[in-house]
């Protein structure tokens, strides 16, 4: 049998310890006797239901910031540049590992920001060449967590790994699936079509102006989700245990939010209430519905591209999609709109996520919501898949369409809504005439009003020009 | 200007009182003091947010058994007689116009349990020739409400109204609807058509398999609501305010459900834990569960139905739907699938409704659920609107659908996928070459097949024959 | 027995037709044969599922704006001048009795659509003094309708609907819900309470700081909503059947946007791309998850207002909140939160709504969403709930919020984390030994300091000041 | 810095093919070329959006099962043996690492069951020590996939793991959580406490009524989820591409559902309707449903007890909680209740993932649902989450409750609804007047009637008995 990776040994521990006493703790961890107890006490889920890592990262830069200023409050710059270089690693996801604990623990991410306490501690007492798990001289608490509370630390984390994966994740996803779907619109600009309103066949527009609609969807989805950072960029740093500020330094907080400003290059500020920032997570509430909002844009453009591109032959065949995997060995020219159904699939989790997120968003109590790890772990989720699987469809499936005008003419031509353009001419009488005549019959427009007598063939090619109903007069 | 119905005059008021003070009460009304009260102090949402009516039979039922009940145990007859033929009207419908109340109210519903109280009272005083509003000799709290308490009458109210509109508007609807189908089913039974997954073009199956998949959710439907009335028969009259039955005789809860099923024919039980009646939901929340899971098959039943007689021309088209309405006045042929699209809003407003109770549920505290008149509007919404639109896509629908063989047939034989009958004989290397040939060229199997030289016009007609691809072997 | 007002005798009918042949109007309503014909084929829900009447309202406004841009482009005068007046009416709900149609109809709301041309079409033929049903001389297709479309004045009319309901019912109870939270946070700002986070005893703020996160949250509300607005104010009135504006002239569609702008006072705009406008509703999803979010922070509100009003003996008991309606006649001073359960019932349905209007918004198809109705239905629905709620939530409660003083202080003063201001003084291991011990004993944290001899009453009161707890240093 | 494990080589291929050509496939690895090309296509979520393990082992089952019946269909035994070896290897989870798919792939789950049959063909050919990827002597899809086809594999596989899950995880953690809060539920059936309505003091019942309602609702939680478990136990296989079973033999769906049923011992079937079973998944929506359901019981009972274990001063502080982590440094006696609010937000996840299921449930098209794996996953998800929240909350939090009934007696003598009882002796004014009296000043029910003089000491101890008040009479 195939032979795995050797699993890390875990036969040697050192002794740590915390209010409840001592506990084993793996030497090969840098986290501390908090995070084995949580592990502890909350076996859920399993592996996959770890902190999402875009909180860790987060963590590490609001340490890193609130490090510098506690320096300039006081702190031993020997203590205060240990952490800030262990913050950095854990800034820059170089010690993924050592942050084992799940989303359900306690609901105000204590355990994890004590996780990160206890990392950053020992990886900064490793650096300056002393015990691990002494707390010395670097202490979880006393140092890493100065002028701090999990309560402000922890959202404070959350509106940065928001902000931080939107930017870098969700919006150029959907910029990449705009651009794509643009540069189709401008491609099909020409190609006259038949619409569809009810599902059922309407007057004519372009394929263009079809895609157009699309890049509006994703354009003014960018739009919503930007019109919520404002939100997101205030951050709780500063408000400590109940959003009073206690046991901070007056300047704090706004030295904080502008340290993280620098070190992400996003706007961030410090709340102006730090109250709100505590005991509400609106902001993510708000985030994750401008998100769902995106998940059904992207779920009708997903199904108008696979009904469209459905087929080969009793489909609608209008769109040709990319062939990207083997369909089945026994079904040659079956395109499976895999890319397509990926992304339904993505825009059904993301509207289940913000149920998930306002649930716990209406649930904070008095001074803490304690939903914070549920809600940021699906606010995280659903930017991610949502920019991964724009980025996907675009590459996959997008860019890659193209329009099969032999079947987009035929149909087209083939439409009984086209009589519309003879009312000028015969008169709506002798026009519905000639379209029921010809459902009726199955035959075409042109051979109907000709055997009619209404008018000649030259006279219908004159009259029913389908590129001249694509707009206002 | 066509002239209305006059308005009721509401010039005219007796003054009744409830602990806080007097009220003036228009004297065309039953109701009294406290249900003024309430109209002064939830004006949320106006006359269409009233409590449903079902809810307020449902009290009438309630109130006439539990005076039966107190009768038995020492109620002056002459009181109680009047309080059950009051509360037969308010059963029976008759005193509708006497119960303004909004469900924006208090979360116990004892607003309505003192509006019903208050209407039953006066109309019983009325009956006795006594005085309107003197609350003599029938008084709404000791002889109407006797033994009872909003905290146990609402949620026995409420389940009563459930499991009636689930037994006389849902399961009919729903039953109405999966017989049609049933016969669709056997009716189609002979029509071999294109199989369509991924949308896309796959073996055949007959028109009768495919709506016998409608059949089988509708009778799962109708399965999966049945298995949640065991819970929804349980009430939780006989609990009064806590659920210990404080102030009521032992046997009173027996006893008056009993009477509830005598009056309803429905299997009413007293609840074996009235704790958990009074402060949770759950039977109304899986009972919206099992209503949840039906809106998923009726909306893919009316997606599927809409889609397969897409067209006239450029849709699928394998499926006439009845003409209902005028289409556009200049698109003869077009019939808009209607029915498909009240059936899918319901779907989507069942599903909506469901999160709602579902978010009620989940937050009663202590000894008392409070989202009470929230969660039975919303149980009572859903059964209705997928109760009655089953019957209209029923009657508007599903009866009058006719196979389109033609184009069925058409597409069906047109299709790829048939080459999978070949491979037992020219092998699946030349079978796949026939199919990849025909979708590059738009060639038929068959005469891809013969121009290949791999078999004969006789030998493909032989060979290739839909109806032995219907089954195992 | 009382009797109700008298019915709308319904014998007597008029005939009118549509393309489906003739059918009984009666004679004392504006509607004509579409109507008719929709209420046949639609019984689904009742009376309580009729169209919402700001989408009539709406519907009036627009077709007054169309009528007068249709004269602009050479409709008669006398005709375009009686359907304005006629529009106004329906404008100014003169005519809601002329308006039976469900939601639950098609899902372009063409039915809708039919009803407000045939009202207008009666109404301004009785205006000129013609008979009814005639069509003449004014059409209810060829001049109310004109140069429109159900598809693009629906969702017109749902824009302008919902942009009216969020000005005058959502966003002043939003405000005066603010006004009203910010004044108790300004009265309340010198008592200083013990705070809670994990529902569990914390480090104390002042009353007025726990207000003023509400006031954060309703600010933030309202912000929200509003950056929803400038979707909301583009109009899809001139993109017609598909979008592309077929049967109108170049200008109309500004034009119209623009009087319907100078009608409600209202920027709106013409839709910059119409085929979004049709197809998808994202500005309805958008606005209903901005609305969902309100829901999240009215419910925290609410929830936190009637814990911290809990009791009168055994709750917390911090708040003291208005009594407006008889409690149980034997438990005087029990005061139930039942404006805070409206309120939170509120939330609930509108996180269900949300999700009903999310389902709609993610399953249109091609050119057309036909989920209308039971979108602008939910919206409507969202937001009038909640600007209703937060004005009786107001009212009713929250201007006659009383501080408990007494309780406040006795439950602050008697707080073992105030053992936290003795850390500088007597370091953290005694000042840990004191709160310990005071717990184990139950005793207080001056007591117990005393007794364990680390400090003495007069430094207890000088160090311990609670005052100083409130904000950074 | 501290190393971790060595990352497996990656640096060794071997080329395989698929029908669209060649790729590299890891040495190291058993699958093949078509998972290669999925992970290749849909780069969307990362490691934590892999298919779930439990899905994986259902398909080793399955496949399993397969084998033994091609066998007895005539599949050469040598074949079907290597098989059913490697199959089971799969089935035991032992193959994990080889299943490196994202559930966000083709809505069919195709990728995943070739992913399925190209490690057990490797493994079985490696077994049979032949090379790997050569497809000789066991060809995924000749031998491994015989008579299967994905859209039927795939949805059995759901069954097979969502029923296994829900009675190794779900069932057993529920029932532990049952019997600990029953156990509860006697222990504290001699202390009485005050009731709570509203949130509001109510009349007295007993600890352990209180629980016995969370019992109840525990139980029921269970009943609801084995009432889903007939359609869950209905298994698609033997349906093949669309329901009708098309390369199948007659027999074969019945004998590999009685395979299954034999080799988990769960009591599988065949789907009486295959057509259902590939184009909905309303067996999913409805487990779903009861696990929706389940999570509302559970947030309740998890609210409450947060609630009752409020404090330790300036709560409710009935109940004492656990003590598990070290809560804040300076606040000793601060517990937090951790286990509460894992379980709480758990909840919120639940309901929001049954959002994402329904929503993916109503989807389906035609003959295929196409959000099988995101259905899976979220179900699968729900249900680990319940069944370890559950232990998890059991272990840490409910077998270590304990009963405040100094603070219990403490409020329940105090309270103001005790003068209930003397209804009876002194009539209802004179006890409205004694609880007036005694809310206004502040003082016992007991010193106010004696100060009324209304009674004696001893006629008030003798006539108020709480224990009295805890059932009917």
């Amino acid at each position: 049998m195939l032979s795995g990776p050797p699993e890390a040994s875990q036969n040697s521990f050192r002794i740590e310890y915390d209010t409840f006493g001592e506990l084993k703790v793996p030497n090969d961890k840098y986290y501390g006797a908090q995070t084995v107890r949580s592990m502890m006490n909350f076996k859920i889920g399993g592996v996959t239901e770890r902190m999402p890592i875009p909180v860790i990262k987060a963590f590490g830069i609001l340490k890193r910031a609130a490090a510098e200023v506690n320096q300039d409050y006081g702190l031993d710059p020997k203590i205060a540049t240990a952490i800030m270089k262990a913050a950095d690693e854990v800034a820059e996801g170089k010690l993924n590992d050592h942050f084992p604990l799940v989303v359900w623990q306690t609901g105000s991410g204590t355990q994890t920001n004590m996780n990160v306490n206890e990392v950053i501690s020992n990886r900064a007492i490793e650096m300056l060449g002393c015990e691990l798990g002494s707390k010395k001289p670097v202490h979880p608490n006393d140092h890493v967590n100065k002028s701090q509370s999990s309560n402000d630390t922890f959202p404070t984390a959350m509106h940065i790994a928001a902000a931080i994966e939107v930017h870098e994740v969700l919006l150029p996803g959907l910029q990449k699936l705009h651009d794509a779907l643009s540069a189709k619109s401008k491609e099909f600009a020409q190609i006259i079509k038949i619409g569809r309103t009810h599902t059922q066949d309407a007057v004519p527009l372009t394929l263009g102006q079809e895609f157009s609609g699309y890049v509006q969807q994703v354009q003014y989805a960018m739009v919503r989700i930007k019109a919520t950072m404002p939100r997101m960029y205030e951050l709780a740093a500063g408000g400590t245990a109940v959003g009073t500020g206690l046991n901070t330094r007056i300047g704090f907080a706004e030295k904080v939010a502008a340290k993280v400003a620098a070190l992400t290059g996003l706007p961030f500020v410090t709340a102006p209430n730090k109250f709100e920032a505590l005991a509400a997570h609106d902001a993510l509430v708000e985030l994750s519905g401008a998100m769902n909002t995106t998940a059904c844009s992207l779920m009708k453009i997903a199904n108008d591209i696979r009904f469209l591109g459905s087929g080969p032959r009793s489909g609608l065949g209008e769109l040709i999609l990319p062939e990207n995997e083997p369909g089945s060995s026994i079904m040659p020219g079956k395109v499976n709109p895999t890319q397509c159904e990926a992304m339904t699939m993505v825009a059904a989790q993301v509207m289940g996520n913000h149920v998930a997120v306002t649930v716990g968003g209406s649930n904070g109590h008095f001074e803490l919501n304690v939903f914070k790890p549920m809600m940021i772990k699906n606010v995280l989720h659903s930017a991610r898949l949502l920019g991964d699987a724009s980025v996907s469809f675009t590459e996959n499936c997008v860019v890659g369409i193209q329009a099969n005008t032999e079947r987009i003419n035929k149909l087209m031509n083939e439409s009984l809504m086209l009589v519309t353009a003879l009312n000028p001419h015969i008169g709506y009488d002798k026009a519905a005439k000639i379209a029921k005549t010809a459902h009726k019959n199955g035959s075409t427009l042109k051979e109907t009003a000709i055997e009619l007598g209404y008018l000649t063939a030259e006279q219908f090619d004159e009259w029913v020009k389908p590129k001249d109903m694509l707009g206002p007069k």
